[in-house]
């Protein structure tokens, strides 16, 4: 929960540090600092799992840390959303969007806990090809359409249904059979947003776009201090590499990549804004592995960490 | 080849058929007959497999004489559906197209079977997730791209590379992963098929209705006769149960579904005349396991296919 706590700050800071010094809308400003949350698992964990260190305390913190971290992130991107298509950041509008979006994501994981078995039973009763992965896609678009119907983002739903559908028995089988769907769209998920991200706007050539360029610098100083700041600060009595913990969650990787698609389609982030994010997410994607690497090679030092590396 | 022979013939005496007998338009008329050739292998196969014959002769006819019918039928769509295109029937151009496609399929086979040892070994050097179903996928797509650009229908490249796929020894593991593919896009196909259809023009009630009810009708009868036909006219010394096989090529399955969504997209078929298609191809697809039951069942009569039926 301490986590939680100071990832919960850090956001509100992250924005009123960009509406205060780079002069943005308030909700561009939000924008940003909701995508500096994001902590893309799939980066860490893979490094992890290469110096073997997945299953040590500090990479269970990581991943859980990560895995809270998304779920925060989605809820605020369901808030901010929605908050763009008013136009107008009205606190008693937060207010219900904050409660609605976390009473949405904890009661369907409550209410999918106690449905599941009806669900397994009823996956393991029908005669027809696929009938796991269209059940679940079923019920990742009814809660997806919930969400859209009490003015969340769509996204929210059906990441609610992904929450729900991995606490059942079927998550392995499923896993498998989300893979090859997920190597279909997840390339066209990229290609899209990179072709839509105008990186023009961020050469420095031209003077106006100068304050992008600053922008993006900033983004990525604060991406990488942000998390680093985040991860020492970790309350525990056990002796952790604290700054591993913090090194661990700087790829914002796709998690990032989501919230600046959503900003630029709903109209709510500007080209300049829309690229510095993007240029953020890049950086600390690339940057996190070997980053990673050394943080945790020169505490421990210990021959098996180097043995498991290859 | 007695098959393929028999099926060019019969195809061209429907498509007649339907011209003088309808006053359909020759597009149209062509794209009617072509979607009688079609046969599921889904359906027709399923059955065989639940009642024990797939292996008998019978089956293995029907089995071979759908691939063949798939790739004929295929062909047929890429040259109606370019003809409708230029919207007249021109020799010079009809005989191009034969002659191209068949070239196009024919010719993809055989160099896919020359390059398949590189395919399997770019596959194998991949370093990502995913890289067996990307590759196949983008060999797809260059196929279709390259189907479009000579004038034909994408679909034909697409079907080409499925037959190259199939050839090598990454087939069963490629299929496993295009499942979970197909089971989330082949719904959304019939659905689109069905919603696309309107059913009403064969409301029996409205006088104008009648002609496309009479080719309904017209069209269920030759899709089971001339199956049935096809089937008693094979040549083979073997003692056979010619009727079964005419029967377990019935099915008109979603082979007679991308017929009538391409002619309908391409505006060659009226509603009326896309309407009857689909109640044909509905109607074969569904008479057909009950009467290949029925069929199998006299002659042999064995316990041993009784026994395996459930």
């Amino acid at each position: 929960m301490s986590i939680f706590l100071i990832f919960a700050l850090s956001k509100i800071n992250y924005a009123r540090t960009l509406i205060y010094i780079f002069h943005l809308a308030t909700i561009p400003a939000i924008f940003a600092g909701a995508a500096l949350t994001a902590t893309s698992i799939g980066i860490t964990g893979k490094v992890l799992a290469e110096i073997g260190k997945l299953s040590a305390k500090e990479g269970q913190i990581i991943i859980g840390a990560a895995v809270l971290d998304d779920i925060l992130g989605i809820i605020v991107l369901a808030v901010v959303a929605s908050l763009v298509k008013t136009g107008e950041v009205q606190i008693s509008k937060v207010i219900y969007l904050v409660i609605s979006s976390s009473a949405f994501v904890v009661g369907a994981i409550l209410i999918g806990r106690f449905l599941s078995p009806f669900y397994v039973q009823l996956v393991n009763s029908m005669k027809t090809r696929g009938q796991l992965l269209l059940v679940s896609l079923i019920f990742a678009f009814i809660l997806a359409y919930i969400a859209q119907v009490i003015q969340l983002e769509a996204i929210l739903g059906s990441f609610a249904a992904g929450l729900v559908l991995a606490e059942t028995e079927k998550r392995s089988e499923l896993a498998e059979q989300v893979f090859p769907i997920a190597d279909l769209f997840v390339p066209i998920f990229f290609v899209c947003v990179g072709a839509k991200t105008d990186l023009s706007v961020l050469n420095p050539a031209i003077p106006s776009n100068r304050e992008g360029l600053v922008l993006a610098a900033f983004l990525i100083v604060v991406a990488i201090l942000g998390k680093v700041v985040t991860g020492l600060a970790v309350f525990s009595k056990e002796k952790l590499n604290r700054l591993a913990i913090g090194v661990g969650m700087i790829p914002r990787g796709e998690v990032g990549l989501v919230f600046a698609g959503v900003g630029a389609a709903s109209g709510a982030l500007s080209p300049a804004t829309d690229a510095a994010i993007i240029m953020m997410v890049i950086s600390t994607t690339f940057i996190a592995p070997p980053l990673l690497r050394l943080v945790f090679k020169e505490p421990t030092g210990s021959p098996q960490s180097v043995s498991s590396e290859q």
